[in-house]
This record gives C-alpha cells, sequence and structure tokens, in this order.
C-alpha cells in the first residue's frame, strides 16, 4: 500500500546521511512502485562518485513507468564529475518525482526541476523540507550565503573550564563522548585548529573510524610554528593557514612536504585575518568547518561573529577553581541579557556527559 | 488481579512524594483488598499530621483480614506527635505488610517490623529498597550519618558563569526554570544563603505555590549585615547564622522581630564556621538544606566537603568573558583528574535549559 510522501522522503534523508560526499550536498533516492512497495534505494557517498537518484535507478530492475522517484534535493541538470540527474530520470521513462527541496547551488536552483516538467515528468517539491534543509545546513550556507559553514566545538566542566590553572586538559569528557565528537568532525569537509593545540597535543585528528577517510586539516599558524613532523600533518590533505611573519625557508619546507600553505592577511594582533581566510576557504570551495579549539581560536571565531553552530560536551565535573582556564575569553559582555544565546538548543546524554546543540544566528 | 510487589510500593512512593513532612519521611501507604484491588491510600502530608499508614487504614472501610498493607517505610513505633502506626496496624486485624526499607532513625531501626512480626502479621522488607532510599535519601542521611543533607543549586550559562563582570545577574535560566527551582527548594526543609545575596537582590525565597508552606530560610551573615526590612525575613521562620563579629544590638533587634539568631564559632576568615553551623542544624532538627548561593556560600560548602548533591541548571548561552564570575572558586586543582566528579548525573530539559543533578559521594 502506499505510503505518504513523508515517508519516503524520510527514507531518503536516512539513506543521504549514510554518505561522506563533502562538497557535494547529502542525498538519497528511493524509486516506489505503483503499489508503494520501495525498489530501489540510492545514497551519493563521496564527491565523484554516483549520484543518488542515478544509482536508485540503475538499481531498478523492473517495469518503471508507473513508478515514482524520491530523492531529498532537487536533482543536478550540469555535466560535473558525472553526467546530470536529470538526465538519467528522463530517459528512465518515470513520470513522477518528489522532491524535499530545491538545490541552493546557483547551477541548479530550480533549472533541475524545470527540465523534469518539460519532459512531462509530474514534480512535487518541498515535502519535509525543513528536516531536508537541516540535513544540508552546511551545503545551504554555502550556496545561499557563499561562505562556509562553521560549526564551534567544546568540551568543559560544569564550571566552564577548559583545562585547570597548569593546563591539563585530559580529559574533561567521557570516552565514548569523545567517540561521538569524531563522528562529527567526520560530518564537515574540514578541520581546523590553533598552532598552540598542534605545539601542545600533536593531535591526529582523524575519523579514526575503519573505511572513513581522513577529513581536511586545517592549522591557523600565524608564524609557522608548527613542527614538520606534527601528526596532523602526516599526509597531503592539509592547509597550514599562516601571515607575513612566516619565513620562505619554513613554508618552502611544507610544501615540499605536501601541505598547502596559504599566507593570509593578518589583523591587528599579527594573527591570520578570520574573514579573510573564510573567503579563502570559500574560493577553494569548502563548504564547512569544524572548528576544534583551543581556547584562543574558538574565542577569535565566536568574537567575530563567524560561528553557525555550537557542539558544547558538558561533564558532570567541578574544577572550582576560578583561575582553571574559562571556554571562551575576551568579550567585555556587561549584562547578562546581551549574553549570546543558542537558537533551537538540544541536548543528548552520552554516558554522564551532555552535548548541547545549537546556533548563533 | 494480584499485581507484584513492586507494582503497589510503587503507588506509595508516587504517593509519599505529595507530602511536605520535614523533618519526617516521606511515607505513603495502600491497602489492598485480596483480589488486588486498592482500597485505601493515604501519604503524610505535614509534621504533625495523621502518617500515611494509619491514613489508608482509617480509610479502608471493608473487611480487611485479607487485606495487605504496603509502605515505603518501616512503621513508627514510639509515641510522637501522633500515635504509632504499629498500633494501628496491629488494631486493624491485617496480617500482612510489605514495607520498601527499615527506618534509619534509632528510636524505630528495626523495632516497628519487630513489633508486628511478634503480633503475628506476616512482614515483607526490601521490596523497590533504592528508590525508597532514594525518595527519603534527606531523612536517611540525617539519621544513619547524624547530620543534614546539603544540596547546592547553581545556575550558570554554558561558559559557567553566574554574573557579568559588572554584577549582572538577571536573568541566567528561564522562567521554567526558575519555577521549577522554587519546586526543589520546597522539597527541602531550610532553604540557605550569603547575605551578600541578600544585600543585592533581596529575594523572597518563598515556594510561591498555593497551599505550600514557605520554607525555613537561613542566612549566613557572620556580622548581621542583613536590613530588618529584608523580605527574607518577612515571618518568624528564619534563622541568622552569624559570629561574635556582630552587634548586640542588632541582635535584639532581630529577636525582637521573632528571628532566631545563632552566634557560631567564626572559621578563619571570620566567617560561620560550616562543620560547627552543620552540628547546630543537626541539634536543631534540620534534616535537609537547600543552599542557594551567592558565589562565596557555594564555594565555601564545596571546598569543606559538605555538600551532597547539586542540581546545577545550565542555559545556552555565552558570555565570552573570562572576567565575567565563575560559579566556583577558590581551589587550586592542577590537573584535570583531580577535578570533583558528580556521581549518578542526570539531566533534564526545561524549556531551553538544561538541568544537571548528581551527588558527590
Amino acid at each position: 500500500m502506499n505510503k505518504p510522501h513523508e515517508y519516503y522522503i524520510r527514507r531518503c534523508l536516512e539513506l543521504a546521511g549514510m554518505g561522506n560526499p563533502h562538497p557535494n550536498p547529502y542525498v538519497g533516492a528511493v524509486v516506489v512502485h505503483g503499489n508503494g512497495e520501495i525498489i530501489a534505494e540510492g545514497y551519493h557517498n563521496m564527491a565523484g562518485e554516483e549520484h543518488a537518484e542515478a544509482q536508485a535507478l540503475h538499481k531498478s530492475k523492473v517495469n518503471i513507468q508507473n513508478a515514482k522517484l524520491y530523492i531529498n534535493l532537487e536533482p543536478c541538470c550540469y555535466i560535473g564529475r558525472v553526467h546530470p540527474c536529470t538526465d538519467a530520470i528522463i530517459s528512465s521513462g518515470i513520470k513522477t518525482v518528489i522532491v524535499a527541496m530545491k538545490d541552493p547551488n546557483p547551477r541548479v536552483n530550480g533549472k533541475g526541476i524545470e527540465i523534469l516538467r518539460c519532459s512531462g515528468i509530474n514534480v512535487t517539491v518541498g515535502v519535509l523540507q525543513k528536516e531536508a534543509r537541516l540535513l544540508n545546513e552546511q551545503f545551504v550556507t554555502f550556496h545561499a550565503k557563499h561562505r562556509p559553514f562553521i560549526a564551534l566545538k567544546l568540551a568543559t566542566t560544569l564550571d566552564g573550564k577548559i583545562a585547570t590553572r597548569a593546563g591539563d586538559s585530559k580529559w574533561i569528557t567521557s570516552l565514548k563522548m569523545r567517540a561521538h565528537t569524531r563522528l562529527l568532525r567526520a560530518r564537515h569537509q574540514a578541520i581546523l585548529i590553533g598552532v598552540n593545540t598542534v605545539l601542545k597535543d600533536d593531535p591526529h585528528l582523524g575519523a579514526r573510524s575503519f573505511g572513513k577517510r581522513d577529513q581536511m586539516r586545517i592549522i591557523l599558524d600565524s608564524k609557522l610554528r608548527s613542527p614538520l613532523k606534527a601528526k596532523a600533518l602526516r599526509d597531503k590533505n592539509v592547509i597550514i593557514a599562516t601571515t607575513s611573519r612566516a619565513t620562505l625557508k619554513k613554508i618552502k619546507s611544507l610544501e615540499k612536504q605536501g601541505i598547502f600553505v596559504w599566507v593570509c592577511a593578518s589583523d591587528r594582533r599579527g594573527f591570520v585575518h578570520l574573514p579573510k581566510f573564510m573567503e579563502r576557504m570559500r574560493d577553494h570551495g569548502i563548504i564547512s568547518c569544524f572548528v576544534e579549539g583551543g581556547g584562543r581560536v574558538a574565542s577569535s571565531f565566536l568574537s567575530e561573529g563567524l560561528v553557525d553552530k555550537i557542539y558544547w560536551a558538558i561533564a558532570p565535573k567541578i574544577l572550582g577553581d576560578e583561575k582553571a582556564v574559562s571556554a571562551i575569553s575576551g568579550r567585555g559582555i556587561l549584562t547578562m541579557r546581551s549574553a549570546m544565546r543558542l537558537k533551537n538548543a538540544r541536548y543528548t546524554q552520552i554516558d554522564d556527559d551532555i552535548l548541547c546543540e545549537g546556533y548563533t544566528r
């Protein structure tokens, strides 16, 4: 029996989430037989691989004249690394397509739907649109606002500390929360940390989950102090953003190692000028960046108003020391009313810790 | 049909929670007919009023020879403000009694059960004992450890701040969270604040819910700076704990107003010596105290190791100012590993805020 459109679109959203397609959007597709049965499914796994719609249609072995195609995003209509999905849909002979949302990418943005309609296909748009936009919030922000989507991740004690007065920060949250953070990491195109974190913790910054490609790593390093042997520099998937304070010699040795070095404008304090750096990320096609710290990097992104989403993990611990390191520093806020308030805050308990997620705008 | 013991004891626990019986324990009782039907219920509403068991038995109009009595706490067996419940049970003719836990009060502590058994009543003890102990954790602590149960309540931003650098703290959490806090307040025998909070906020400290009696209020005020017209001093249900630094004149005027003034020993810094003050609360029969702040009071109770339970409300707000006021001050903790860790942490979302509850031991 046929179920409502929402049922099949929800399945598309589920499928979509299984991929790791940055900088492409998350897309899932299902082909539904006239009797309501799902006869094929597909999702876009990785940039350069087959798109969800084409995949689902290829898998549909039975006659699909009376079938319906459900997709959480308007199909593409231009020749990229793969053929346009509109072509695949038209040539499949399918007559009904249900789409959750228009693709905000200016190369599509309604044209895909128009092409299908001109070929006599019946297209419905707008089923579970809100959920679909949320799933692709990074992609939507990038194309609608022409800048990468910035997520900031923090982990503190109940009293808001990220380290003791002696600088110790290992560990604040539980093993399970830290594993969950690596999953969040893997859902963004790039991870960003400051050079102090490289020097102090020498983090690996890998997704560390089997079969997942490691993320692109970005290091803010205005004087290029990152050691050549830092774990984060282990492969060629790294960008170091620096300023004219870096020596040419260090730039050369990093580049020889396959690291991209971006010499950026500096701000008044001599650090990388973040708004300019954001433009460079955008021009490089990076749709989203997961900012993991440390404290100064987090504070700078926040005070420049560059953060879209915050993931704040809290462990039920108390340092009880006003001289321990506060999570965010630097803003001279005088009234509680003018504190930054996260929108649509939601909470997830992981082990004994709690994760708060919310939006800054 | 008869349900398992747990079912009826759970109902006792529910009923028990409807009362406000401090310094007595929360007790609920149900009388269950031979066919499994509940024929009468009772709970101990307020100290001095009829006990739960007696109430349930009085309400049982039908023949209760074959009935069972369920209670979440061993019945009392001494003459207090009411007759011993053991008498009421024996004279009711009931032959089976199921009790969740022994009463830790040394005047009972097994004697109630023994008296029933000696009268030929079949007594089962230990059904949902853990839940029963949790419900009466304040009463259990008071009798087993000979000291009041101390709960500390805090409200902070995500970054652990209780006020801006200018001292503004209105409001951190939402209206609903603040209403919930008043409910928590009403579940403790006394509320405690420091004189700075009296001077700065002049709080009312009432339960402000219809039909509920206002709690006993305790103010720590080493120099007796509380104004005679402070809202918290509105009735005779107040104790001010002070030191020899208070003037006799101020003591007299407060006492004339019906306020109890306790002149306590002072600590090295000249404040009320908290462990001595705890002994005085105990001798006064106060089984539990809800410590509401401010920052210095909270820090002192914590650093003296006097806190049993913490209620920490967090609003999804960021002050982002390392100079804003931290929730807890004063301990020079150097490693994250030695941070205080709350046990059995659980979380409740209220509006956009989250409440973390946990135990310090």
